[in-house]
């Protein structure tokens, strides 16, 4: 046998050798057999096999996901929230001014509620003086250090282990089937991208996010990038389709989100000539997570339960359909 | 021999005799074997050998393009102006208003120069007016529809083939050694979108580009992305590592430009810890191509070659380093 074609079979039986980890594990095992898992084979079955009749090509096969709520916890308030109140109080020796100035003074005695009562420009100082007037690498730098040292004050884990395992293995299931997954998310397009490719598997250039105004400048002979304290584009709502176009330029095929801040993004989605699939994660469980919909301030689902069963969404039941909730530790 | 082996041998048969046409070309064939051409295989080499001290791996292997006057000409004028141009004509009948309205009147009567001598508000009305107030659907109708209908003045090719064989082949040969390609132009992103993948192998979600504001709406009942008349963000210059860091979130390891309109992408990407390679396309053949540089006012390059060689930048002579320029037909 030629010697090129002796090493084609070679490499061949090492890769057949060296999968038996992935080939082992059965996908989804930590879903329940139930409604929603059964719905999601079906759809990557009928897109995925040539000659079916809603077969769609690997390159057009793009999954989107929000992340607040549905790769991650984000009870009892959005974490990139608890950053930037940690930046505040981190950032406070600085700013002696801040004691007497609001939304910065009700953050640093504690009451954050009180501090977003002043609503979305309370949001906008905070975020700006958190977030801008810093360069992009001070930031990677600074979102890293956080997720490193800072505890969630209910699970004692770290934020970035307060992700959902049945969606870990739904991204696995969906890259093993030729999917590209990608994050459309409200949150801080660079709060993310330090450690999705790492606990996601998401890379930087998959990730689709809010951000501030950046700009370019030659400091010191070094060419850097500056966040400034302005926001550039929020990626939530009626944003996520804009954001989908700027950032991938294809409808991708499915979406999976758990609030109303998703909802145009199933829209966009599920409205696309051929099979799709919308997917919206329900926080039904008191017990392993937390229990939330319609009333909540953080994640509030509300019209997609009322429109999503007749638009033909799937609505996961996380308390009946969930065998486990985070990889490790938990409630 | 298990059934498994057996199988996995044959597929790897298969993919070996499969492959006549790729392994048979040598890569970048029309490529002089010169200075330029030595320098990217080194330095493809270098990144892409296990053990180098520059090795870069794949996940980070990214290169990024300029588009005008880089992948395809830019002359006598940006082909994405005369497509402007042309859309003015095509709405002249439903705009009375414009025979006697600057920059419109001059550009129905074909006098481009003195349309473009009012200036950036001149171009933003141009733009504003033939690339807004669309739906994402219909704009990409339009641009498809005027790629397959117009011709140069010059050469009377379509402008999509008004691309450079030896730049398709670099693409080629950078993806077969695992690079990423991408696009970052100063051009619409929208523009671009419809027909890069086809003719240049990169994918929508690898362009990166100019962009006017987008908004999200239900319009009898299809949801839909509606462009408006206003510039979002400009790709160009100090624009281009914001564009960068925003569609990529990593920095590339090579750069190519061929203009000052490039300069800052190349200097942002040559900055990066560990190997990289910026290179300028010299605009030098007047008899198969365009001669200019310092002095045109389209892809003017001054700048670069003033700073370009000491900083280590690849300057392609096109006169003598290519040994042709179009795939087909030509000047």
């Amino acid at each position: 046998m030629p010697a090129r074609l002796l090493a084609a079979c070679l490499a061949a039986l090492l890769v057949v050798v060296a999968t038996p980890l992935w080939a082992g594990q059965a996908p989804l095992s930590s879903w329940q057999d139930g409604s929603s898992r059964k719905a999601i084979e079906a759809f990557v079955a009928k897109v995925s096999t040539e000659g079916s009749p809603a077969y769609v090509p690997p390159a057009e096969r793009i999954a989107v996901f929000d992340n607040d709520g549905t790769l991650w916890a984000e009870q009892p308030m959005y974490f990139q929230l608890i950053f930037a109140v940690d930046r505040v109080k981190a950032m406070a020796p600085e700013h002696p001014e801040w004691k007497a100035q609001e939304p910065f003074a009700s953050v640093l005695k504690g009451d954050i509620g009180k501090a977003l009562a002043g609503g979305t420009s309370a949001i906008l100082e905070l975020v700006g003086a958190t977030h801008g007037n810093i360069t992009t690498d001070e930031f990677d730098a600074a979102a890293t250090a956080w997720l490193e040292t800072a505890r969630h004050p209910r699970t004692g884990l770290k934020y970035n282990e307060m992700v959902y395992l049945p969606m870990l293995e739904l991204l696995d299931y969906l890259r093993a089937n030729d999917f590209a997954t990608y994050i459309v998310s409200g949150g801080g397009i660079d709060f993310m991208r330090p450690w999705t490719e790492e606990v996601y598997g998401i890379p930087p250039e998959q990730v689709v996010g809010s951000s501030v105004k950046t700009t370019y400048e030659v400091r010191d002979g070094v060419p850097t990038l500056v966040r400034a304290p302005e926001i550039d584009f929020i990626d939530d709502k009626e944003g996520k389709p804009v954001g989908i176009h700027s950032h991938i330029g294809r409808r991708p095929i499915m979406a999976v989100g758990n609030s109303d801040g998703d909802f145009q993004m199933l829209e966009w989605v599920t409205a696309r000539e051929g099979a799709s699939l919308g997917v919206i994660i329900h926080h039904t469980d008191a017990e392993r997570e937390w229990a939330y919909d319609r009333d909540s301030h953080i994640g509030r689902l509300d019209r997609g339960l009322d429109e999503g069963p007749d638009r033909g969404w799937v609505i996961v039941d996380m308390k009946n359909e969930w065998r486990q909730v985070f990889p490790t530790g938990g409630k």
